[in-house]
């Protein structure tokens, strides 16, 4: 178990690596995903060059969501850019054929350059081929990628077809027109095309530079236009020991996008005009630069362990947040980034619960961001809330634009009973997002204390989260109280819980927020009061909430400590789950029961009532805490990606260390470990979260404890040590942490908690605190 | 050359069988189109059932149309039914893996069963497989598939996959919306959809029965859905030697369909549990009788030769038109007919140029359909004319749906010039459609003596037709005469012709049929005349005909008895046109000049003064064709699949019989032939209605001159006998042809001309000249 069984190659030198030393072309779409590129506008799927059969190329610009017929809105996979067809004396280059060694093929995490070097037999021909490829992170429209191929034994000719294919669908649908394609000045092909339904527009733009050795070639490609294809064919002869170097420069504009001058066209051709005049080591030098220094260098996490895969896990969860998340306030993370279809680019509380902290403590205008689109949000869900005939805002359960209402899908896999797909209730009955949501508000408000964001934004989302609630909750005469029926709690096999315990301490917690913010605004900051009062009179609201948060039913620890999940939980029978945690397939549960039968079992699918007592681990005794954890994960299948990091930290704390690491090892494995089906439709963003949390809040012991930062490492005894940085409320520190010891020092005046007793840290200086 | 090289392979005692006896998975496009099953409702493409990179799984129901935004309307490429995938021990079955022996695969021409069986050897275990399938001509709707595995060494666990797979595009375009799929009653795995624009509905279902040697399990599929996909899952210990034997049974309804009673999803369903009770052997076996019945017994073609390939051409080439030609009248049949994607369905000249004879001398009803389409087509057509300013019918270059006015993409390949797709003018420029399809009316009358039709429907189509021309034809007041310019003509590389002599001498034609037939009704049939008057006042269209066709311009052989091809035609540059006939490549010209230059150039892309020549016969002298061969044929380049059999048929009239029967094998070697690339996106279907012509009307000597049938053979010097039957007016004949004598048996009394003799044949009597 110590080991952390992975499922790709890493390298014991080098944390910033992970790959594969042998030219496996089965499992493809698992490799797609975990070598994914991108740069928070662009992404792209981690394909070979060259086609393989059950490839899945995707290419998605966020943001750009579009409605094909009925189905739900989703991100439309782009036209492919990354093909190449490599023909040597007329023969396609392809792993399959031939004999392939010293293959290595890898992702630098460190600047997510993709590249792939082997040796290859044919027919008694040798060659050298190397590849390389990056998406830039200093320009965003930009991916460049370079293939050198050298014959060792004879001259040979070699052909070459690259182009921009638009046979791309997502998994059948097709969101985009044929379009028009074209070569212009002779050397640029270029596709245009646009969004079926939302009308957004794209523009392709792929040109070509070869060189023999180092002497570039003077050559035009010919144009081969095919339906929804423009591809540029060339041919050379190469001779024995010369290196034929092919690189392509491509970018992709969109109408969305915030930088354009004259229109998608012009600036596609004019920017890779003059990008392609630089050579691709000096534009992947630039991309790397921003890669250091504008997200390394803020987000440090170094673990000093038996061995370095734990850092190489947390490198890689960072490098995925990165790569996928928006450098703008209009859009958000999706579920699976851009790194597959899964979930069409839909943003769930799997960013407010999971992904959230990583931004809010190393890249707090990331977090500003997501906050940003929240609060655009608000034209969607108060939308959505009046459809189902509440007040306030009610958060969709899956986001795509601000401004749609809700984006869940309504039916998914085969009832195995009625042989029908089931329904999907969470659009409708999820209702815990819109806490998270204000949660998730709340805690970027405690960690920045950027009150300007406050103000303008992020008030006005927990009062309008806390009307929701406010409207929601139902009053029951014969038992006196508010309460909450015929919700999906985080536990998602119950689909008509009554009084799910999640759902009702958040909803307290957020119509208890919501009346706070009130109160403190009449009295520090009559401007906003008067200015939210317009919006929401806030007179009425304040006496609802109080009303209504007073007289909530919060459940309760029973005679043997257990919060009961919700109602009824408690009554149902138990089954053994064991088979359901081993599974290496998701939803293996429903193999043997359909919904209407799990609603009826002590069954849970992830951390629930676990994950309240995460969240408010402050309210509830150790002794609870440890019941509900002997109680509920025996029953618990892991089968969300999700709930692996609630369950680590959680364990962490109850000084449970053996589960608390194999649950870091679980978290780790979700995407990288070596279940081959588990990322074939994307990585999974809220494990990659999960994971950080797991080293800085988890074994780093860092939390946010009502308006303060506690600090209680506790290492894996494996680790030596743990370094970490982070920003509180503007504050930047560092913290060293050992099995003994931990230290901490910070360019600002420190103040935080250990063990329930404040501690300051003065500029410049390390305070050092014995374990 | 005598030999006839083909890229697949044949069998010497076997006329009925083209197949590949070595398992080859490159050029999968070509055998998809080659080995295509249909029965004129339903056609599937050849692919394995098994998946490979850049297979093509395509079905179509044809007329059911539909369009994609602004792309032309096409046959939307159905959900595919033929998928299957098998695990042996966990692993997935692939040609591409382990070794494979005693490897058979091909389609039996007569009742379209395609088959393959093979040893497989993988991991040190053994196999046997063998998979058979068709497309039933006895229930339209009806596909079924069988497949045996047994293993050879050891007990193994056998996994099938088999379902509706509905992520399949028409290259990237998807026509259908996601729609609904379910399992019914535990065994029935449906999947509905419908067009997006045309709204039209489908059902597919699909059940299996499974079998260990000859006991059927009795099993329920786990049905998996995803995205546009069900499938069924089956799990099955199979031990040593014994067979386990899969059978599907898939069908397909469409809304469009005449005879659906309760609706798609209900009619699938019903009539699968029906006929899922009947073995695979009885379906087939009713199929195979519709087969003999309806279509072999009917259009005899038989030729004793130096080797069967010409048999095998002409079955293959008549196998091809039956699959491809609806049993209905609203269709017709797509230049590749269902066969690949190519021409998205729509129907060309074609039709009435090439494919016609076949069905008007052996299925006359059939013949009738597709005349009936055109009547149908006059809605289209007339607002086709409207929409250009002229009055009567224009037919489309490129007919969908008959409401439709014109169906011609607008853009093509690249320009090498320019880096500009090329804009393609046929809808607009192509005229002569319009007198090709009166042409084919008049031609259809002449074989029939359909009165009937003549009256309801065949006068009218003639009719507008002269009228479209009489409103299109131009007045020189310089040159005193009717001219036609800014045309193409079957030469499509000139896209501006002046007075295209086939253009302008069919224009005459239609214009002075249509004065005849006036004159003639006016005289013999007033009650036509009159219900035709009201439509098109006749006395003016009567005037207006007879004045346009006596000054119509018919360009004349020259002082070399050249016609020119169009006014300028003559004073171009010549080229070396030999490296693009040579090509394997269509377009191969393009590479190296573009529209405009082609324009300028005395080259030619397919019979155009020499199809006028082969039309119009009887109007020519015959040192007036020889001098004209010998001027066009070596400018063109058959860069055209409907070049060859004009060629050949004209050849052997001069002849000329070594080249007549070079273009013969030419013709057959379009699709059949070692090009690979010449059938990718489906079969040629002109051509293969060229090559039953090339055979009947050229080596069998049939020709239809004014209204008698001619009948003068002229068998290839290694062909000992050709024998056929016709049908002429009502009367069925058969001829026996040898190199020297013919004879003739007749059911009635029949006339026919020999040499500009008159000649009769007694019912039950054998006539026979000596040649």
């Amino acid at each position: 178990m110590i080991n952390m069984l992975f499922g790709v190659d890493t390298k014991k030198d080098n944390d910033w690596w992970i790959g594969s030393n042998t030219p496996n072309t089965n499992n493809l779409s698992k490799f797609e995903s975990l070598l994914f590129q991108g740069n928070g506008y662009l992404g792209i799927r981690g394909t070979f060059e060259e086609h393989y059969l059950n490839e899945k190329r995707d290419m998605f610009i966020l943001g750009t969501f579009d409605k094909f017929q009925d189905e739900p809105t989703e991100l439309p996979n782009l036209p492919d850019i990354v093909n190449l067809e490599i023909k040597i004396n007329g023969k396609i280059f392809n792993l399959d054929q031939g004999e392939v060694t010293n293959y290595q093929r890898g992702l630098n995490l460190k600047n997510g350059e993709v590249t792939r070097s082997f040796d290859w037999k044919f027919d008694k021909e040798q060659f050298k081929f190397e590849f390389r490829r990056f998406v830039s992170m200093a320009n965003l429209h930009l991916f460049v990628s370079k293939v050198t191929v050298t014959p060792l034994n004879n001259n040979v000719r070699i052909q070459i077809k690259s182009g921009i294919d638009g046979q791309m669908t997502n998994s059948g649908t097709q969101h985009l027109v044929e379009g028009s394609k074209r070569l212009f000045r002779a050397r640029f092909v270029q596709m245009q095309t646009q969004t079926q339904d939302s009308k957004v527009k794209f523009a392709l733009t792929e040109y070509h530079r070869l060189f023999l050795d180092k002497v570039e070639l003077s050559l035009n490609p010919h144009l081969e236009l095919n339906r929804r294809q423009a591809f540029a064919n060339y041919s050379i002869g190469v001779e024995k020991n010369q290196t034929l170097t092919f690189v392509k420069y491509a970018n992709v504009y969109s109408s969305t996008d915030k930088d354009l001058r004259y229109g998608v066209g012009r600036d596609s051709i004019h920017e890779l005009e003059h990008l392609g005049r630089t050579s691709y080591a000096s534009l992947l030098a630039e991309s790397s630069r921003v890669w250091e220094e504008q997200f390394w260098q803020k987000s440090l996490v170094e673990i000093k362990s038996h061995n370095n895969k734990p850092q190489i896990a947390v490198n890689y969860a960072r490098y995925q947040l990165i790569s996928n998340t928006p450098h703008d306030f209009g859009m958000n993370i999706g579920a699976k980034g851009m790194t597959g279809e899964g979930y069409k680019g839909h943003a769930f509380w799997d960013t407010e619960m999971f992904m959230m902290p990583f931004f809010t403590f190393n890249l707090p205008q990331y977090a500003h961001n997501l906050m940003e689109y929240r609060y655009l949000g608000l034209i969607g869900a108060v939308k959505k809330a009046h459809q189902n005939g509440y007040q306030g805002a009610q958060y969709p359960w899956e986001a795509a634009m601000p401004i749609d209402a809700e984006s869940s899908p309504l039916w998914g896999g085969a009832d195995i009973i009625t042989g029908e797909p089931m329904k999907i209730l969470s659009g409708e009955s999820e209702l815990h997002v819109t806490s998270d949501v204000a949660f998730g508000v709340s805690q970027y408000l405690r960690a920045t204390d950027d009150q300007k964001f406050a103000k303008r934004m992020g008030d006005e989302i927990i009062l309008q989260c806390a009307k929701f609630w406010a409207s929601r909750v139902e009053w029951s005469t014969r038992l006196n109280r508010y309460q909450i029926t015929d919700v999906i709690g985080p536990d998602e096999y119950k689909e008509h819980a009554n009084n799910n315990a999640f759902t009702n301490y958040m909803a307290h917690w957020c119509m208890e927020k919501g009346a706070n913010i009130i109160a403190d605004l009449r009295q520090n900051d009559m401007a906003t009061y008067t200015s939210l009062d317009k919006k929401l009179p806030l007179a009425t609201l304040f006496r609802d909430l109080i009303e209504k948060a007073s007289m909530m039913y919060l459940p309760q620890p029973d005679a043997e400590k257990i919060i009961p999940q919700d109602d009824n939980y408690l009554s149902y029978k138990t089954i053994n789950v064991q088979k359901y945690k081993e599974s290496d397939n998701t939803s293996e549960i429903f193999k043997d029961f359909n919904l209407k039968q799990l609603d009826k079992i002590q069954v849970t699918k992830q951390a629930d009532v676990l994950l309240l007592l995460k969240l408010f681990e402050d309210k509830f005794s150790t002794s609870v805490i440890k019941k509900n954890w002997f109680f509920y994960e025996p029953r618990t299948t892991h089968d969300s990606s999700l709930s692996y990091s609630t369950h680590a930290i959680l364990a962490n704390d109850l000084s449970l260390y053996e589960q608390a690491f194999s649950y870091f090892e679980h978290a780790c494995q979700i995407d990288l470990g070596t279940n081959m089906q588990s990322s074939v439709k994307g990585i999974h963003l809220g494990s990659m979260g999960g994971i950080y949390n797991t080293v800085i809040e988890g074994f780093g012991g860092v939390r946010i404890v009502e308006d303060n930062l506690s600090i209680q490492p506790q290492l894996p005894k494996t680790w030596e040590t743990l370094k970490y940085s982070l920003i509180w409320q503007g504050v930047k520190i560092k913290v060293l942490a050992t099995q003994d010891y931990f230290s901490i020092v910070s360019d600002s005046k420190f103040k935080f908690i250990y063990h329930d007793k404040d501690y300051q840290v003065e500029p410049k200086e390390k305070l050092t605190i014995e374990l």
